[in-house]
């Protein structure tokens, strides 16, 4: 018998706290578990801490989650020695303080999305991200689709110019959990918690994605939002007030001029997660759908009209991006997998000393291109210039 | 050996001519030869002349595809006693005057869409053919995709209640002859003729569609229109102007308070004729994508979670609307399929003396959308109010 | 005004009449009527003659139809001067006597398929046709399923070494009319009628076109055949056997050694009529669904991987077999379309003096394939070799 | 700070020995890492040990993979008294003597697929495996493809009747690894390592899984195997003779009397894992595709006509048979969970003293199966009765 151990990075590692454990906190925690069994990230994690208000359900979900000790303040984590980043999975009012704090404080922050809940939070934290990086300190936000394979393949073939120049953006995120009309309350549907509805919360996705894939920001857009039920029953019995949008629905208008229209809504029923792209240029185009997330659509504008036609790669080849880490062709991916990948690319760029994407930044613009879109649904779907500048 | 007929309408015709013969001409001449067979109509047709400019030309179509007899001025078949329709597949810039004029002329008028160029021509078309209707002279708008069974299944369904309260309309109708940045100039690309691009001719038929399959009107749009290739190759050499939209993106509102999106383009590379929408209702949802014009999809909320789920219905069976006069089960119908049932709706309605839909008046109504989408994209995509009076 | 004629032929005209009015009957009446309105074929049909036994029925198909005259006795064809061709519509028991007697009396045949009901009768076809090929005298049987545009292009593409050397075949012909223990008694489920059951109807058009696109006769198969429902109701309230196969399935080798899977059934409830096939190559593969009648699939194992994906390649572009003469790009063409397909291309082997194809030699390969599956079936799912001599 | 522990189980856990560390043994390891994370198992399961030949490469592995110490000899495994459990990820020709020998030391046993190289084998590890589990020692043959939530609620659906009488069976696994003719040798190419080729890889998953979802035994086989490229190139530059089927094609009859056909191959060029069933009844039909492994495919037949159609069950709903213990719906799952939950289901049924399915009967019932197979396709594809004793 020879002793084995269960840390494979040779020595390297890195002591990560997560603050909040509900389906983000899950989903990150496995992450955390699994990167390092699969990609040879530099640091490997040593998943040190969890921070949450009630002591017991922390504690709880730190021993099911893998976590060797819990915190009810997360201020306390900014003192430990032994925490050298925080995952901040908690609801978007809380992302400014604690980021900024965990900066200060020297910690490298992997921040869920939307960055914050308003503009003038995220341009705080893109701020304290920007002096942080200056000392070595790294911040990443959390838009995870970036890392499904199909679109880090979309990104690669429109950066090798594969579709030309692009004309068309048409992005949908489709749920439907609230399209029962008696569906609880919850703090998603509460201003003050989430800053906004289907539009921060699944729209903020497919803004990131189409500016990450086509490689463009959204300059301009023309909005609609709509609350279809307004109140919804409370957890004492009585109905309370929804304060954000079911849907958000908007035009837009990309830098090199392409034409967009985005849809973000929670009740198109029969969808459950259809967070959908189709991008036509003038040399092919590309589509995807979440509900069949292993597949990326490609049309090749430069097969002679007889053999064309939009194809299904299925994305789970050794060079398809971070394929090549898990399983043979064909024996496909799955959500959770896109956190992996995400904190792969942390870890190596934490140990490499180099920007992680998306940073601060992306997450303020997309923030922008939110608040352009309330602001123009305010003001009768008026046309909205998105600011670039970060 | 016993004498057999062409004719199994047991002596009940109507003369048909038709102006124009392009691609709109050669298919509804294949409808009005075929009609008859299929369909037990009350009227059989009688193909006795074809209109065009020239004269060679014209006798030529005339000979293939049985129209027989030519005129060269389209004025001439309003003294004929053996017309008693007209079917006018000319540019819309013409279907005012020949409309107009047929329809005093006491000759029922098929006529191609968009029913006209402008708002003021379709109000003047409407109003006659309202007149004409009160003389028994009829008239409909050719609005063919209505006709095709899967649209008219779904239209039943939600006349059914069986998706509830519409609150989600998207629609799509994206082709991609335009590309190819060097592809000739055609009158479809000059406003004098055609009066607009992609908007008026296959927005035209989304913005029927969805008001046709969900029964409400659009009350308000916010739009935006783009003209990616401003200059194209003339016949002469030179480049010409492209004096319209090349394609056209918009927001709405359905009566109901139905939140929508729609998009008309014809440089989605890969699409062909992608005449596309999903309706997500409180109940359930529709789908349907022209490329598989046999197919409508339906999700039924009211199936248990376990077993729900987005349903392929393909159809083709003998309770589906149109169909029973056709094959077999899964024995698909063509795109030419849906004249040949716009016709047999319009000789149905004519021999019954009830009014054949879509009515000169719900072409107007599109036409309504549709210069309120241009208003809207003239003014920085200001929300635009339809006047739905008609 | 200027008389018109129906005939665009140019005084080219070739006389035919048909056998049988069921729904075969429809069909290529439906084609008959159309074929020289789009292509341009050296002979334009003139319909002149309808044959069934009862007079009354023949002579109001005959007039829905558009055939000039009926006759009782299909004899009474041979002997008219004005019939060039004979179209054979008639259950599979009568088609030898007819096809032969219309051969040696100077007519050109269509037969529909199987070709006959037993190997003997086919030899004996193809045997006439071969001695009236030599007297210019043509023949063809109807497997229209080879005048799909998708399939043409799948033909096409094989030819052109596309997908390489075939290894694997697997080929499906499924409906589910049958499925329902209660539907009543057919013809199609009498052997002294129809020969076999969803062998001989389906099953024969699985092995035609599999044959035809891979250029390859199936040299040996192993078979087994099953009669899920034995006995069905009649019209006079009894219940009558059921003499033929519910299903056949089978594995069978093709000349170069690719081996194939083949299943027909009538019980594959929820498939309505999905005649399907795959073929893979050692460069590539082929899939096609007749549900989806306008698609090939495709996969070019040239591509790199990184690419690869099945493409559909929606086949209705001007340069995909058949297409040009019809609409534009996705606007799709139906069943009935192989049928006009198929007879512009025997008129345009007869204008010219050629043999069409699929020749009764064909017919006859495919009947050898059939019996060759039945004999297995009978004897344990032994291994039959075909005979490929014609 | 409060201590927090890596173990949620509440003091129950197993120790888990592995042998072998490949393809298999990577994903049998993060689905020890992981099943207490998600599901509540009454044994948390320690990773106590891996076994393999070379001691670097091993240690290498355990470290990799989490495994806490390393054993040259998986024999050392027996004596062990931390290890309660061996997982046998080693070719076929090792599963009899490693299996039977832990059953006989004590240790439950998980096995991979196929259960042996011969029927023989297959019988005297069932024997041991049935013997153990009078002692309270359990085991289990790991076809993991049961696990799909997408198979298991097929599995629940015929189960419930809800497609009546099966009828029809058609399964395939295709895969295209093996296309290129000059991709390299493999010990699963050896029959003296693989026992079989795609017939015993691949062949095996469809088998178990057909005779699971139709919860009946195949009872006859004929089948045809071949070998499409015979030499490939070995390791040391010269070609080796590939000793197993390429492929093999059989068709065959379920106890109910279902008429069944099968296809297995590494030869589908553009398949990458598309492991296939359909099934029909007299009720209903269920289509399954793991290359959309999240998806199942239902049509009930007691739905009226006009709404009847295949539905695409996106099966991540929280009634969906293991998907609670994931994500929210549409957040589909990949291939790595299957192994997941085929762990939980072991360790509850350990936990629980019930025994696992499939049970190494099971595993017996398809080796039965494949050497049907194989003794068919070497008698002329001769109808082979299938012993169904266990």
């Amino acid at each position: 018998m020879t002793e084995g151990t269960t840390n494979d990075a040779g020595g390297s590692t890195i002591g990560v706290a997560m603050v909040g454990h509900a389906f983000m906190g899950a989903v990150h925690s496995q992450a955390w578990r699994t990167v390092h069994r699969f990609f040879d990230v530099p640091l490997a994690p040593r998943m040190v801490a969890l921070a949450g208000r009630d002591e017991r359900r922390t504690k709880e979900a730190a021993d099911r989650y893998g976590w060797a000790s819990v915190e009810t303040d997360w201020r306390a984590l900014l003192e430990r020695d032994d925490v050298d980043l925080i995952d901040i999975c908690t609801p978007g009012d809380t992302h400014a303080e604690i980021g900024i704090a965990a900066l200060e404080a020297g910690k490298h922050v992997l921040c869920e999305k939307p960055l914050a809940n308003t503009v003038d939070e995220a341009e705080r934290m893109a701020e304290a991200a920007e002096k942080a990086r200056a000392r070595g300190v790294h911040s990443m936000v959390a838009f995870n689709y970036r890392r499904v394979p199909a679109l880090s393949l979309a990104r690669r073939l429109v950066a090798e110019g594969r579709i030309g120049e692009v004309r068309h953006v048409r992005a949908m995120y489709l749920q439907d959990w609230l399209s029962d009309a008696e569906a609880p309350m919850t703090w998603r549907l509460r201003k003050d918690k989430a800053g906004s509805g289907a539009l921060g919360d699944i729209g903020a996705h497919i803004v990131d994605a189409t500016q990450f894939v086509t490689g463009e920001p959204l300059t301009g857009v023309s909005g609609l939002t709509h609350t279809f039920v307004p109140r919804r029953p409370g957890s004492d019995g009585t109905h309370e007030d929804v304060t954000v949008d079911d849907c958000a629905v908007f035009t837009g208008r990309f830098a090199s001029g392409a034409v967009a229209v985005f849809e973000a809504t929670r009740y198109a029923l029969g969808r459950k997660n259809a967070m959908r792209f189709e991008i036509n240029g003038s040399r092919g185009s590309l589509a995807f759908d979440f509900e069949a997330m292993n597949d990326l659509w490609f049309y090749d504008g430069d097969e002679p009209g007889a053999t064309a036609g939009f194809r299904r790669i299925v994305v789970t080849e050794p060079d398809h991006p971070y394929v090549e880490a898990w399983w043979p062709p064909g024996h496909g991916l799955g959500y959770e997998h896109t956190f992996t990948h995400e904190i792969a690319d942390l870890l190596t760029a934490i140990g490499t000393n180099t920007a992680p994407e998306p940073s601060f930044a992306d997450g303020l613009r997309v923030q922008r291109v939110l608040a352009a879109v309330e602001d123009s649904a305010a003001e009768g779907a008026r046309w909205m210039q998105v600011d670039s500048a970060t």
